[in-house]
């Protein structure tokens, strides 16, 4: 089979310059994905620790006080990074979200009578 | 003014221990968070080029195809780190929506008539 050199509509009809440069913007954010999952997988062992902290000395699962800091602390970085700083407060926010159900489940799997 | 000996109720009412292990994981947290916050930043300067090049080339802001790829990836990657791939994916989905946010205003600010 030979590659025909007949262009496909739409998006394959783009200038290889085009089609070079849009790869190796990808490439980079490729990169970054690879690099913030490892960050977040390291952040959810933290929290995993703080869960089980948390539920052994019946501690609440969610902190008030904490998250308020860690979202004033995380705007003031994102405008110094040129991140819009609404936007951080959303990124912490889903991931408190999901760091209070693992803490939940944790809270309930330690407070469970020992099953057989 | 003196500081109080006494203890506050509830969350104040802490092994030392406790609160100092809880303080160290907090800071290694807010390390992991200062990060992904400048990767994010990182990210979004990426796209936005994305998003420049496609609106001055006439691409449609948002690629199916690219992130499915994308989707699975970041799955595989996540398994390898240990985190959950379905919280992965929705990161990856919670970014991309805010991505093609950028992008539809990027080909609307495009599109628009020179304003005087």
């Amino acid at each position: 089979m030979t590659t025909s050199n007949t262009h496909a509509p739409g998006a394959g009809d783009v200038d290889p310059a085009v089609r070079e440069e849009l790869a190796r913007l990808r490439d980079s954010i490729d990169n970054i994905d690879a690099a913030v999952v490892h960050m977040l997988a390291e952040r959810f062992k933290a929290t995993q620790q703080v869960g089980h902290l948390k539920a052994r000395h019946q501690l609440p699962p969610a902190d008030q006080a904490r998250e308020a800091r860690q979202i004033a602390r995380l705007r003031t970085l994102a405008e110094s990074a040129k991140l819009d700083p609404a936007f951080a407060e959303k990124f912490l926010n889903f991931i408190i979200a999901e760091v209070i159900r693992h803490h939940e489940r944790i809270a309930e799997d330690t407070a469970a009578p020992p099953r057989d």
